[in-house]
């Protein structure tokens, strides 16, 4: 057996999967949202045995894995293949489901003072069109690149988180987004959320100058304290896509992490 | 295309990836120190996609999924297969070499007070003989049987596990193995470890009655606290297959989640 039967036949599979399996017609339903593109049949080849990227990723989403700064170069397929496909939308998925399980669950007081904290890069606005076309994470992060296409104010939704939003409202929850973006992005941002279906906020906290050095575990701790502790706020739930979102102080009663393996922020 | 077709044509992928792809020859060297049986084939079928199994163990891998009581029904074949089959060894292979790393990179003290906590079910023994025969977690636990099995003193060690403890100790730092076994199965874990390749320990701490009723994040929190506090030592790592043995408090410098989609403990 030559060296490249493997991703030959794993196309032939995958091209067998798509056209004709059960799940295939679900496949093409998975609606524009997040990205455009379709995911890949495969028939670039897969230069890499798939399992050790799998091992890779389960590694980033149970956090064995910390300080990343890159995805791994024979990982791009991969990761892209991921995002772009019906696994990161079925993981998605699965989070948001036991996250709307435990606020049904819930009794709420309903005294206004009971918020659900989301993070907003990756898991209310996806830049997955910026990373599908920047390597999927394999290239160092360029502040300025993205800041471009934050300031286009193009990012869509991911639909499910937009989905747990609109539920956790009509049980009367508030909501609070406390993102790592810069205080100068907050239009850029406001318009974005509001323009993909994110309508009300409590509060949109984005980090300021004095932040600066800290990490996003010492930012977010913090102004989830001071919501709790200055504002009189009870953090219910908390979702993000790093752990940096969920670690710390205050971290909310419970924390939900969606999938992300395109970057890492401590 | 009628329904079951998806089962055949991924049985047919799987007895072609097996047969003929080039870790097919690596596959079938896995050495047999966990379980004798192969991975299945896929030959009895995949009663359900095995998309959502997917996203379910990953839940349960991020924390996302908590206080489960089984695996569920429909996800026995997959979980059986994973356990397996290559992906876990992989995965836990992957979590070792990141442990390892990190070890490596530590400016040791070598006063004999730096520590390393270990875990003892399906992180340095594996009962995976027993939850083969047992539904691969699907059924619900049945602490009669399973103290059997223990009773027994057969659990073949974790290699990726075993390897890192041997590693561990050439830094010089010491083990302690801190399991939630009932301290009058001190005499069978003990022979079991040194059975298997685990032949020196710092501790050997089971939980002692008073813990009953207690969870294992308070329990083992409390172990730890006592190990740094009283005892003076510090825990340089920390490594189990719970959530619960690296949550809490004086949970260690780094911890590291090894995969186990069989069972949860709170």
């Amino acid at each position: 057996m030559e060296p490249h039967g493997y991703p030959l036949l794993f196309s032939v599979f995958l091209f067998i999967f798509l056209a004709t399996s059960p799940a295939a017609s679900d496949l093409h339903n998975i609606p524009h949202q997040i990205h455009p593109l379709r995911p890949r049949s495969g028939a670039h080849g897969h230069e890499v045995p798939g399992l050790s990227c799998l091992s890779w990723r389960l590694g980033v989403e149970t956090h064995n894995l910390i300080g990343w700064k890159t995805v791994p170069e024979q990982c791009e397929k991969y990761v892209g293949h991921y995002m772009l496909g019906r696994q990161y939308r079925d993981d998605s998925k699965a989070v948001v489901d036991e996250a709307w399980l435990y606020a049904q669950s819930l009794k709420l007081a309903g005294d206004g003072k009971e918020i659900w904290v989301f993070d907003v890069d990756e898991t209310t606005l996806s830049n997955l069109p910026y990373y599908a076309k920047h390597g999927f994470g394999t290239k160092p992060y360029d502040p300025r690149m993205f800041s471009s296409w934050v300031m286009e104010q193009k990012a869509p939704a991911l639909p499910e988180s937009l989905k747990l939003y609109k539920k956790l409202l009509s049980l009367g929850l508030k909501v609070v987004f406390l993102t790592g973006r810069a205080e100068d992005q907050r239009n850029v941002t406001a318009a974005n959320l509001n323009d993909v279906g994110f309508h009300t906020w409590e509060k949109l906290i984005l980090k300021e100058s004095y932040y600066s050095g800290k990490t996003a575990v010492a930012y977010k701790s913090s102004e989830r304290k001071r919501l709790e502790e200055n504002n009189g706020y009870r953090i219910i739930g908390n979702i993000g896509d790093q752990w940096s979102d969920i670690i710390g102080t205050n971290s909310g009663n419970r924390t939900f992490k969606l999938p992300d393996p395109l970057y890492y922020i401590s």
